[in-house]
């Protein structure tokens, strides 16, 4: 599918200090943060122009803002860059090792035969319905809460929809950025 | 640097009719089309809303829309996420094949060591001024002209110059679909 090669994502055993963050040249932010909005590297490429960042929280509220600004159609391509939750990616191994990880922490990759029916099935209702994917931050939320939510999102209106799924977007990239950055670290203390 | 793996790019060899665009589910159509704005993969996710397209000059509208709707930190955003022009990237040979094929066109690779030394110092004073590259339709400009509008530009306000470069960005866009889409192929005739 769309797998954009090899960021330079650092997983969380070496976060990075603010002061370094803010040090950055926009092709090193890009390629430290072009994915913490799965394939989106536009994102990273338009949030660096707001540097210095305060800390990490600051750099992903940036993030969120930028989101926020997108128009609609903006914010439905960024779901459309994600990969169905448990879907074929998943099955084929091909998910960025981000992804891996978060659908793990939910459980997903050990849902039985019969959840991994139902969670197709869901998938496919949703996609038809709205021209997106159903995006949900996996490591807030186990199996259970992920099955019933995509049930009820189901229901809702296509443009309310396609903001849902941009919020949880913002949260699985808050999370991304602080494995990224040392929580902390401050603009202005010498950590 | 962010190369960011392969498109289906089908390099006007084997133009595709608007029908068989209009059919494409959102992943084939970003497959397809994920890299006509450079390496950045969500003008093309967000565009495909847009479809049935008339034809692939309407195509080249709704992703020069897109960009126009974007607010100025996108705008430059997908100018960041440009390559400079003769720059490090050529010389190592890592750009895109469109890229290449692009700058070819316009006799940068045939520069003697004077000129490309003087495209070397406008384009660090460009981007130390703007904080994103110099991007200009390569296609539409031989190194001349690239190299007088380099040093013109340079005395453009940083908004100005934000926009000047997207509207850029949308010329190289549309060239490459007309590239990919066949030109007389439209919605309401057979071809």
């Amino acid at each position: 599918m769309f797998a954009m090669g090899t960021f330079n994502y650092r997983m969380g055993d070496n976060p990075l200090s603010i002061h370094v963050v803010n040090k950055m040249g926009y092709e090193e932010f890009i390629k430290s943060f072009g994915n913490v909005v799965e394939h989106c590297s536009l994102c990273a490429a338009a949030v660096w122009r707001e540097r210095p960042f305060r800390d990490a929280e600051n750099l992903a509220s940036c993030f969120g803002d930028f989101i926020d600004r997108l128009p609609i159609s903006g914010k439905e391509g960024i779901l459309r860059l994600h990969p169905d939750l448990a879907g074929r990616l998943a099955q084929a191994g091909q998910l960025t090792s981000e992804s891996t990880r978060e659908q793990a922490s939910a459980g997903l990759n050990t849902m039985t035969e019969e959840e991994r029916q139902r969670m197709t099935n869901l998938n496919k209702r949703y996609t038809q319905k709205f021209g997106f994917p159903f995006v949900i931050c996996a490591r807030e939320n186990k199996k259970d809460a992920i099955l019933r939510g995509l049930g009820e999102r189901l229901e809702n209106a296509p443009q309310t929809e396609a903001i849902t799924g941009a919020n949880e977007v913002k949260k699985i990239c808050r999370l991304r950025l602080l494995d990224l950055v040392k929580p902390d670290s401050q603009l202005n203390s010498p950590l």
